[in-house]
């Protein structure tokens, strides 16, 4: 991308120097974006960038950036969105570690936003986050092929009552009743795979991709997302809370669904696998040009937390 | 406006009917907007519209229709506007009837949403109403002077934590409290006035109004928020519960800063109706063309309830 010349023709690509890179630039993007911890009133923004800046690991936004630079897009012309993205999983995260939802104390291994600020502030710092994600994605520049109405569309509707949130609603409705291995799916295509196939698909409109791009982002992220999450199950699983940075085998104790509950831990990790083969797959037309998207996809498969 | 020929022409302006007419027609376009019962998860359907419908007197709505007819406007492109307001408005009850916010058992003369559907599902279904909000914005036609950009950071600044998500937030601070006049002004502002003068001025742009008319219609949306929230104040204090169709006397219990608390009733009176005059001012340039606006914040002064 225009920032980081080269990076892409890079022989052996170094995806742990782009993570680095890429999240020290929408650390300060979003720094940019949201009113300082003094604006009145203090102690929701203080909330908002507590949870914000708490050492998310920025995937979304690395892969709304990465598909921007596999269509031959600009850092600058992405960024808007893959903020606006890490506010809406931000939110969600906010308002799922409630009490009344998860009731969840760790998160990446700090207190959980109502730990330190109350539920009530927990609850608009969420909404604010919410909110401020469409003033972010308003606030970009604009693009040839696709309009601020499009890109607020997708991501209204990846976040909305049909895709993310219904993901919510089915894992809440989930927990202690036998799900089936059709169902889960149902639930972790749009707790997760909405979100960043989202993302990806935004930083492709970013760089005025081609339908036919715009598919295979589709695909790759969608493939990923899922990956993604039988992942999270897996880890959950066979992972220490102190390596997670929040409370391992929570999913068992709430008896909610996993992969490894309903299908085993080897077949989960076969699936995995294959989810990840599919989404590199999705990347052939870009012939070499997605090497970031390919590297996140690794890295994502082999994560230990 | 167009569905209503002669009505902006008629010598005595009939409130009762121009609000009949736009809350059916609003009515009609939030159900037409919003996922029906049915969809899959049901139940965030159901809670989403077991508020939405829950009886409001849709004046944010109304407002907005009313700016737009103020300004030449049709309905049909005020309409998502309109619809976009009041699902935030709707929202920012259910999170601010939750037990962590003010804690309230009715609204409306009904079970606020979380005791019907419970807390994890009414959280939910704010989140759901508010991105709700943001899809419906976005669907509209778009207009020649104002673009589909200007139009959610509107109503996205007005719905943030600078404006009603501060006010909320200030409100949940001063309880219990000594709170100034100047303090509480700014609480209404930003609770109240804000979303409201959004409604006015959002109409306006759906009509294409000049610089000259939404400065007009901003003057008035900011007094009539205010004098709307005074009310509000006096009637917490004056009128039943049953009258109100929430728990009076609510704000008094839970050590809330009020204009009676603060000034006295008689002078809170006395402050409605300067706001009031003031918003009449602002509706001068337009010429007889604002009854709609001007009957409703005649109304708004004079009710009860």
């Amino acid at each position: 991308m225009s920032k980081r010349p080269g990076l892409q023709q890079a022989r052996s690509f170094d995806l742990q120097q782009f993570l680095a890179v890429s999240t020290e630039s929408v650390n300060r993007a979003l720094d940019t974006f949201l009113p300082s911890e003094k604006t009145k009133p203090a102690t929701i923004h203080k909330a908002m960038r507590y949870s914000l800046f708490a050492g998310g690991k920025r995937m979304r936004p690395a892969l709304c950036l990465a598909a921007a630079e596999a269509c031959g897009g600009l850092e600058d012309d992405a960024m808007p969105l893959a903020c606006a993205v890490e506010c809406i999983h931000t939110y969600s995260l906010v308002h799922d570690d409630l009490p009344a939802m998860d009731d969840d104390d760790f998160r990446r291994g700090k207190p959980t936003n109502h730990k330190v600020f109350g539920e009530g502030i927990a609850v608009l710092a969420g909404d604010a986050l919410l909110t401020q994600a469409f003033e972010i994605a308003a606030q970009s520049r604009g693009w040839s092929r696709y309009s601020h109405r499009t890109v607020i569309l997708e991501l209204a509707r990846a976040s909305g009552s049909l895709q993310l949130i219904a993901g919510q609603v089915a894992d809440l409705e989930g927990e202690g009743k036998k799900t089936s291995a059709q169902q889960l799916r149902y639930i972790h295509e749009r707790k997760t795979s909405a979100l960043l196939c989202c993302s990806v698909r935004l930083g492709g409109m970013s760089a005025n991709c081609t339908p036919a791009q715009l598919q295979a982002l589709t695909d790759f992220g969608y493939n990923v997302g899922l990956a993604f999450q039988v992942i999270d199950d897996i880890l959950d699983v066979t992972q220490t809370s102190e390596k997670l940075g929040k409370t391992a085998g929570k999913d068992t104790k709430a008896q909610k669904a996993t992969y490894p509950s309903i299908v085993g831990l080897d077949r989960s990790r076969r699936i995995a696998e294959e989810l990840t083969g599919k989404a590199f797959d999705a990347l052939k037309p870009f012939r070499g040009k997605a090497a970031a998207l390919q590297g996140l996809a690794e890295f994502l498969l082999k994560r230990e937390h």
